[in-house]
């Protein structure tokens, strides 16, 4: 492997200090972008996108070529782990993502196994080994899984959902069910996030997509404990360093603390908080990682920088800050736009860590 | 008038002692109600049947003729106001609510006047006048509107939206345009509550559902501050009571303490937090009302039990709870189970009132 040229992500992560506040964003690699729709076109299906190493890889890098990212981050869904257990993933023209098998009973979750990355999931290994040889070590790699209750909830709806009754329903009169589902699935992705580190991930993220739908009860007992769990079982030193886990829970940041307490090194921040809170509560423990509003980059270059300003002061001095978007970035977007928020993060935040 | 024969819900919302914790619903004239999907058919359209004052009347106290509950709630939408400034509300079938005429440009909010709440929003005072007669004071009316930050997120984009990138554009780079438009659905919003007040509604409810997608600070200048004039400037007197006001930001769960600054006297509050911890947040400023989450409902009754006494608990003793769903009852929700929940507030309660 290539030695690493700029390992300013990685460094922020830990609070290591660096020269500038590094930057990425959430579905860099995305529709917002012509060349990904030219890819996207070629592929065929989504699932076909995904499923390609070589297109993955290609996808991957497109954001690269464009910006002074600081990191790049696997192309891929967050639903491949339940496609690898049989469910048998589908994205219905217009529509969201779709299993034609739903888990809804003890037999259905008795059956699922936990799937070998090398085989079931051996598109995404490949895809995390060719982007990391395609990188030459430019910037780090980021891999990721969706969370175990994120996941189930996919799984037991048999789609996305407003109201989500199967799986609540689940949750509440048959506790036993869904922590059996999300044992296996917890094992599951500390497998495949094992995987991907050993293909060349050099920092993992959990996107708890759903958590924020729970009670504060029901998310300790249901989704967080189940990030320690995975966050216990990781792999954490690749390459002669450490590989940092992010874990990011929409809708959450009423838990910073206890998601903190996970043992992770960073938590992902959406917009509805001021950094300046997020980090007194959160302390020395953790890194922060965020949280511009995505729709700031339907704004003028000059109010974009603005947003970047206040952002940067309200997080303040020193190392322990990812600036990033706090949701994926539009599909809308103007990619110029993403580009005077990528170099207003370098040029503005220098100051903050002399 | 006839004399108000059960206050609890009043007494609540002021803190003022009760012998069981009061209970009503969000929704709770709706779809879940086959009496209210008959009534729905006969009146034609939704907005017909809100049109309607006698139809209006006639599903607002379907619930109280099922359910022992302490409230009944305006049947009305929140877009009344912006229909009564000439936009043109209309619901695509299967859709959200959709304006002819959305709002884009300075002209377009120049237009803009104060609907008269006695002319263009008649039918709602008169839907007020004829609940409020045909309760013969069983229990207290609550009348309610949407902040005018709602109002305007769905008068920009013309519907409802995923990006919001209009409105937040307008927010980012036309603050000034966002300032007037809010400032006159901030006139607006105060005239209508207090017309509701004048013609019988005893307390009222501002539904601040989209100011939970700001970030601190705009939640602050471009919501917050909108709710906190027309707190300022509702009638806080009818029939020799106090009419309590009670604001709900959906997703606002981080904002308490300077919600509870605006001098209202009570708060929504979703299932993403513990009561107990709101309590200790808003100290004795604020009741709060809520929180159960509305999936619960799809449970057994046993489990609903479980959590009407998890959720007493977590509140504690003494008065200011207003039970309530987290966010409105489901439609497909057994009307069975509503009647667990609303007995279960009222049984398990007693201990906590003594």
């Amino acid at each position: 492997m290539e030695e690493l040229k700029n390992d300013r992500f990685l460094r922020a992560l830990l609070r290591d200090p660096v020269d500038v506040t590094p930057v990425w964003m959430m579905r860099q690699a995305g529709r917002y972008l012509p060349e990904y729709r030219a890819t996207r076109a070629k592929a065929g299906s989504f699932m076909d996108l995904c499923k390609s190493p070589e297109l993955a890889c290609e996808v991957t890098l497109q954001p690269l070529e464009r910006f002074p990212l600081d990191a790049a981050i696997l192309f891929s869904d967050i639903l491949t782990i339940p496609d690898a257990m049989g469910l048998g993933l589908y994205f219905a023209e217009g529509e969201g993502p779709r299993f034609e098998h739903p888990v809804r009973s003890a037999a259905d979750i008795d059956k699922l196994g936990v799937p070998d990355p090398e085989q079931e999931l051996k598109y995404v290994i490949d895809a995390v080994r060719t982007i990391r040889r395609d990188l030459h070590g430019r910037v780090p790699l980021i891999g990721f899984s969706g969370s175990p209750w994120t996941l189930s909830t996919y799984m037991v709806e048999g789609s996305s959902s407003k109201e989500y009754a199967n799986v609540k329903g689940m949750l509440f009169d048959r506790p036993d069910l869904m922590h059996k589902l999300l044992d296996t699935l917890a094992r599951s992705v500390t497998s495949y996030l094992n995987a991907q580190i050993a293909a060349g991930a050099q920092a993992v993220m959990i996107f708890d997509t759903w958590g924020g739908i729970l009670t504060p009860r029901d998310y300790r007992e249901f989704s967080l404990r189940y990030m320690e769990q995975i966050v216990a079982g990781l792999t954490r030193e690749a390459d002669g360093r450490r590989v940092p886990v992010v874990l990011f829970t929409k809708g959450g940041g009423g838990w910073l603390e206890i998601m903190a307490d996970t043992g992770c090194d960073a938590l992902g921040v959406d917009w509805t908080l001021d950094l300046a809170d997020a980090r007194r509560r959160v302390g020395d423990r953790v890194a922060l990682q965020g949280n511009m509003d995505p729709t700031v980059l339907y704004a003028s270059p000059e109010r974009i920088r603005q947003e970047v300003v206040t952002i940067l002061e309200s997080y303040g001095k020193g190392s322990g800050h990812v600036f990033n978007l706090g949701h994926g970035i539009h599909q809308h977007v103007d990619p110029e736009h993403a580009a005077v928020f990528i170099e207003a993060v370098h040029e503005l935040s220098a100051p903050w860590h002399q």
